[in-house]
């Protein structure tokens, strides 16, 4: 996490008296070591500028697993992780760092540093303030120690691709899976025929799991148990009467680790073929999901032949990350996109952005999801907490709010 | 949840202008309507004067479960479930509500309605501001609707009650519960010698599942999953396993509803056998779990044969519920308990309040768990959302610190 300061740089010109304010930038990366691990409790306590990765690897020498997995885990750091609660691929399994991270060590504005690094499941001394600094981009404080709690590591994996023919379909399919798969459902991924044909074209190396046909839409499912045996028969009867049911129209079910990394590939390479393949806008989108997919409906009739509209995401959290490529960068086709998006999205009570946070690029557009009053409180707690918006300025909040 | 609000009634006698104060008790238990209920995402939305046990009941009905659960689900509310962040019997499984609560209505002090009645499991917009009423205790608002993400309810449940000879044993047994049962562990929970022997001098109609001898400590288990022949043989296995180990002395596993729901009894019987027993001091605290029992063996030494110490808890998430019992209250034996005990909980890095809050009695006992930042920062947050100190006074925070 890399937090931007501003301090004041006093300059009198005549009878000016200036301050030009300069940027700060603060890197935590060297503070990187893991300072405990509890084997009972699966208690990690560590620095902030621990790299998701190095942290994943520690722990499956234990035998444990962060409670959270994302695609930039090489380099992201786990004091990032927090600040921005960052989603990802474990959080169905797992759910979101508010429940798993249970404590942190913050530095304040004014230099405070607020130790909150409990290590406990289960605490109720008066307020929980370590929320405030999850998903706050920085801009109330510093994380520089993390405690959470991870569970422990399950040897059974097991993950297949699906075909089927239409949304509705993929939802039952959702809810079937939710009840037969159960505790063993760790992913619910979902793409569309658009998103599909990119990563085919764009992607070396990836093959189409049904090469003889193509579907309108794909499902991907994992599975992850502490019974091999058991999880497989699991599986294996859901997808039969799945199948049965007329819920899928094809399906794989990965033999080993390189199957099973080959169906990650394609969900996870869509964002990398998006950007071969031209322009994109990008929109990450928390909708219901019986509604997500009307969007990508619509916005297809109001953009027709002018850019090609690509949905995919963690159906199973009803994440939507929707994308509109184009040969190139376009303001008519923005246009046509904003405000369209953020509105429809707020008319279905939906969020305008589910994982990545609203950073300088959205700061302005928070009122789509959040209400007057509960914008108006955040802007009393910034001002409480960093009185001098030292802390990653013009983010997360309207600027004009602090005039 | 009752909350008391303080309204000023002025009175002028003389030159005398004088406010008093008189409490103004607020009940929501006619805001009971079940609002939404959306069977795919298993997502609730209710007014806060629910009762627990109704909606576990609608739930139930729907093929879905609560993700908590108490002995006072009958009464309680679920505005008072978030508003005191309960803990309870499922927390081992589910998290806490920090995690499974996805949207609150609140209605702060003066008078705003804060609308934060998300239904989305990502939702990364601004500050999320509901962590800061969920187990504050009513003091910072009053909520009003409650939205909260469902697991579906799963068919297969079984519960053991067996016997250890020492504490370490206990702490393996729960590393190799984890690790064995992992995905279907649901309750962890354990009683010491003590503890069993109020429960069958006192409770009628509770049979020793071990009649031919007494041990010194007793773990209930139970596992829930979707599949009944799976998880059946996997707990046999984990049994068999731990009996080979040394791991467990003696168990039963519950053949029918009867039998599981005896086990329960003696574990959830404790509270009222202690009542029936005399006095009873009680203690409900998180302590590391490796050190948590060197606190009962410390309090026995300490009281000698003046009191007898009964030690229960949720194993799993690391709660004790720490029991003096005595022929009558005495204050010589608290003042060997207090502050004792808290003095302990506080350097091995526990909490005096793991799940019942710190209400008037133990609001100036929070240095013992906070830092004297984190109390501060606490004060200046009621100070901002109720200036007049009208939600709840002199309780979650000293009082001293508002003069």
């Amino acid at each position: 996490m890399v937090t931007k300061l501003y301090k004041g740089h006093r300059v009198i010109i005549g009878s000016l008296n200036l301050i030009f304010l300069r940027p700060v930038i603060v890197s935590i990366s060297h503070m990187n070591k893991i300072i405990s691990f509890d084997k009972v409790s699966g208690i990690l306590v560590c620095e902030a500028g621990c790299i998701l990765e190095n942290l994943i690897a520690f722990l499956d020498n234990q035998g444990f697993v962060m409670p959270l997995d994302l695609g930039a885990k090489g380099s992201c750091q786990i004091g990032g992780n927090v600040s921005t609660n960052a989603g990802g691929l474990r959080l169905l399994r797992y759910g979101s760092l508010h429940g798993s991270v249970l404590g942190l060590e913050v530095v304040l504005a004014n230099g405070t540093v607020l130790d909150m690094l409990g290590t406990l499941r289960k605490d109720n001394t008066g307020y929980d303030l370590k929320h405030l600094f999850i998903g706050s981009e920085g801009s109330l404080g510093i994380v520089t120690k993390v405690s959470i709690l991870t569970p422990p590591k399950l040897s059974s994996v097991n993950v297949c691709f699906l075909a089927c023919k239409d949304y509705t379909s993929c939802l039952n399919l959702l809810s079937e899976a939710k009840r037969k798969l159960g505790e063993i459902l760790s992913a619910f991924e979902f793409l569309d025929h658009d998103a599909m044909d990119l990563v085919l074209k764009h992607l070396e190396g990836v093959r189409n799991p049904f090469p003889s046909s193509m579907h309108d839409f794909y499902v991907l499912i994992e599975t992850t148990g502490s019974n091999e045996s058991y999880d497989r028969e699991k599986l294996d009867a859901f997808l039969l009467h799945s199948m049965e049911n007329g819920l899928i129209s094809d399906g794989v079910v990965a033999q080993d680790i390189t199957q099973a990394s080959s169906c990650w590939h394609i969900r996870e390479g869509i964002p990398e073929a998006l950007m071969k393949a031209g322009g994109v806008y990008k929109y990450d989108l928390s909708i219901p999901v019986e509604k997500m997919y009307d969007l990508v409906k619509e916005m297809r009739i109001r953009l027709d032949a002018s850019a090609k509209v690509v949905a995919y995401g963690h159906l199973g959290d009803g994440n939507l990350h929707l994308n509109i490529s184009t040969p190139q960068y376009d303001d008519n086709i923005l246009s046509q996109i904003e405000p369209f998006v953020y509105e429809w999205t707020s008319k279905n009570k939906g969020s305008i952005s589910a994982e990545h946070g609203l950073g300088l690029m959205k700061a302005n557009k928070i009122h789509y999801t959040k209400s007057p009053e509960a914008v108006q409180l955040m802007v009393t707690i910034k001002k409480l907490l960093d009185p001098n918006g030292i802390l990653n300025p013009y983010k997360v909040l309207p600027p004009s709010l602090f005039t």
